[in-house]
């Protein structure tokens, strides 16, 4: 059974919609009736005749026409009914927002749940305990948060799949303020029916998701997730922060999903197996998203550092080594080209130091020269916009060279109002750029380990 | 010789002010007319009758009141000779912008300048290679980056000592769009004469810097410098960024200050026997730097942590524990008492999950309760403001929790607009937050080592 009905149906049901504002049932029925997709929304609700003035069902039985997919937000007691109800109207997908089950310990109605959907496997089912899906290409939106409180990202190619809904909820809306593009956004919570396996299968073949960014506390099905993802991640990167990665926390991960999450040197060990990538953190979680969406796979790991600022070019070089990558050795015959026509005050070697009086055109040599030498793998450009020197034009050409070069190429670069508006153009401009050199450093060296992966796979 | 004339001069000289607009000499100049302090601004510049309006004289010499700080912008070359008239004329204070000593092999230049230092005790010169001192609380600025280029913080505690220019005005840039308030910036350069021990032992001494941060490449003086860290860690944290860390970066350094970094072991032992705290990164620098001005130091490393939003609790205990902390053991009574009146879904535990109906009350209990035992150090609250259910009252109730409460108390938020909006206006009441639970954690570790640092010494 594909999961392409969560994605894309035609016609959706609320169950449980609702006129009270700000109220969950309230705020899925506003988003299926703004978005392009659903193209038919119907409120279910057997105590109203209308629901934002359109007609409220008693049933999802009752509704003439086809029901592709059904988002549940009643009371958890009411689920196993409206769910049976859903298998009868041949609904295909199910979303069930509602909580209350296995997570708080109500095992008999998540048992219920479970029977009905081994019974209709024609029926797909996300949840309970989530806040289901969010498609930013089409407007399909089951995250019930309100729009001021949660933004939502634009279009692009990074999918995330979250099995904490609170957790990417707050994701969704941080990565809204970064210009981040999303391809599709998944909550799946206690997952009774589909899984993280279940959705890495789906998203490995949506062209959408070019990079698949992971929250997950433990998988459900253990070897069937390690098959999945090793698959998967021959072809589209996985990058994964795992929750309850301490003994400790591993504990409380039971009463948040209703997951026990598997010991961290088993999960460890199969993340490295499959390819996945970890991220040491939320702030990396999307960094190493961002770079395994933009850039090409690099040959190695020697890395070039050009900047125009000595201390910032020897921080950065300090992390590039940290994380385990090398610093590039150019040729002789690039160096003593580049070596002409520049001040002596500039250092050609590693980091190659242009000073703080580098134009564009004392960059451009110098990244151009850095994207031919063949013993350079990648390359970081730190581009410190304050110097009084360094023209506009410096974000057109290497926008330029991005576009031609077939090595990872970032720009680093961090400051204020000035700054942040030259670096928005730059990644407008297709460039992948960071603000600190800890964070670029450990993105290339995820780039190049996953590289690594993809060469002896 | 005190320092206090490179930071409150009642009179200052700029010995190469220009009126070419953009240009270093004229930018300081720009600087030293508008601000408070110096109260006196003299041009010096033989080759124009007026600076920006003011009467220009041929040399320092002949300026006819008293001049307690002289700032040179001319050519290296010509120098030794200002500064040796700046010795006649008594001046307190020299900062020496001019690049082109030692740190590009003029050494016989630099030897000239060495000379005058080492005849005129009196006079304490600051740099070459350097931008000087910046001072919110009067308005001194010798940093000659252009306003929009370089935005400056507001006055604040922290103060910040780099050798390297470029990269401490990038810093200062980035910091003023944080809400970052500043003591003291001192950019020294290649340290002729003021060294980052003088430095330090005058900053020890100086009510607006509860915290030094620090970006060094390598000491001028080792041992000198191991003796003052020593003794000014015991009353003001240090938090150090090191370049030059890697072997192969400490080569880099001899080309940009003039100083071949010492071994990373050497440092590493230094910076620990004499309580220097390390920040892993640039995030971490002022991270560190934040929670050591503003939360008061904690008796142990148990932390407890609430939250509205489960994952994120989950993240937030293993990046806690995964930087060496602990998680705390509530009191079996403070756990009872929280029971009562919260729904079944609340986790009374640790991470304690108020789960996403939370109001402010239920946040109140939990971080009072958790404040009053004793069995927790240091409290992280974790607050997630989508959620429908959570009013504005929780910023004032927090910041009045936060008010009363001796121990740490941090908050961890994150999100876009509407979050960021209530972030601010947390920090406005005095409460430390952060962005990032690997950030938190990081932070509340180095608190913690530093509280135990103060404890032995």
């Amino acid at each position: 059974m594909s999961l392409g009905s969560f994605f894309y149906p035609k016609s959706a049901a609320v169950i449980g919609a609702s006129n009270e504002k700000g109220s969950v049932g309230y705020t899925i029925m506003q988003n299926f009736l703004r978005g392009k997709m659903p193209k038919k929304a119907y409120p279910v609700n057997p105590k109203h005749a209308k629901i934002q003035g359109k007609r409220s069902y008693r049933s999802v039985g009752e509704i003439p026409g086809k029901v592709e997919l059904a988002v549940i937000v009643v009371p958890a007691k009411i689920v196993p009914i409206v769910l049976g109800e859903c298998a009868v109207k041949k609904v295909k997908a199910v979303i069930i927002i509602s909580a209350g089950f296995s997570e708080v310990g109500e095992y008999g109605l998540a048992k219920e749940i479970e029977e009905i959907v081994g019974k209709n496997p024609g029926m797909r089912v996300m949840g309970p305990n989530c806040i289901g899906v969010l498609v930013p290409e089409n407007g399909l939106d089951s995250t019930f948060f309100q729009g001021d409180r949660m933004c939502r990202p634009k279009a692009g190619n990074v999918s995330f799949i979250s099995q904490s809904g609170a957790l990417g909820a707050v994701l969704l809306d941080w990565a809204s303020g970064q210009e981040f593009g999303l391809g599709k956004f998944i909550s799946y919570g206690n997952a009774v029916d589909v899984d993280e396996a279940d959705l890495l299968g789906y998203l490995a073949k949506d062209k959408k998701s070019k990079v698949i960014a992971m929250y997950m506390e433990g998988a459900k099905d253990g070897r069937k997730f390690f098959e999945y993802a090793k698959k998967v991640s021959k072809k589209t990167p996985i990058v994964m922060i795992k929750g309850g990665k301490a003994e400790e926390t591993r504990k409380a991960t039971m009463s948040h999903t209703g997951s026990l999450a598997g010991s961290s040197k088993v999960y460890d060990a199969v993340f490295e197996q499959s390819g996945i990538i970890q991220a040491g953190g939320l702030i990396e979680l999307f960094a190493l998203a961002k770079i395994l969406e933009n850039e090409p796979l690099p040959k190695g790991n020697r890395v070039q550092i050009i900047t125009n600022g000595g201390g910032f070019g020897i921080v950065t070089a300090d992390a590039v080594i940290g994380n385990g990558l090398k610093l590039a050795k150019m040729s002789a015959k690039s160096k003593a080209r580049l070596k002409k026509g520049v001040p002596n005050t500039v250092t050609v070697g590693n980091p190659m130091d242009l000073v703080g009086d580098a134009g564009t055109k004392r960059y451009v040599n110098a990244v151009e020269a850095a994207l031919k030498d063949k013993n350079v793998d990648m390359v970081v450009v730190v581009v410190l916009f304050n110097t009084p020197t360094l023209g506009d034009d410096i974000v057109g050409a290497m926008a330029r060279l991005r576009k031609t070069a077939r090595k990872p190429m970032v720009v680093l670069s961090i400051g204020s109002e000035f700054t942040r508006k030259k670096i928005k153009r730059m990644e407008e401009g297709g460039i992948t750029t960071f603000h600190y050199p800890e964070i670029a450093a450990v993105s290339l060296k995820a780039l190049a380990d996953y590289a690594a992966f993809r060469k002896q796979s």
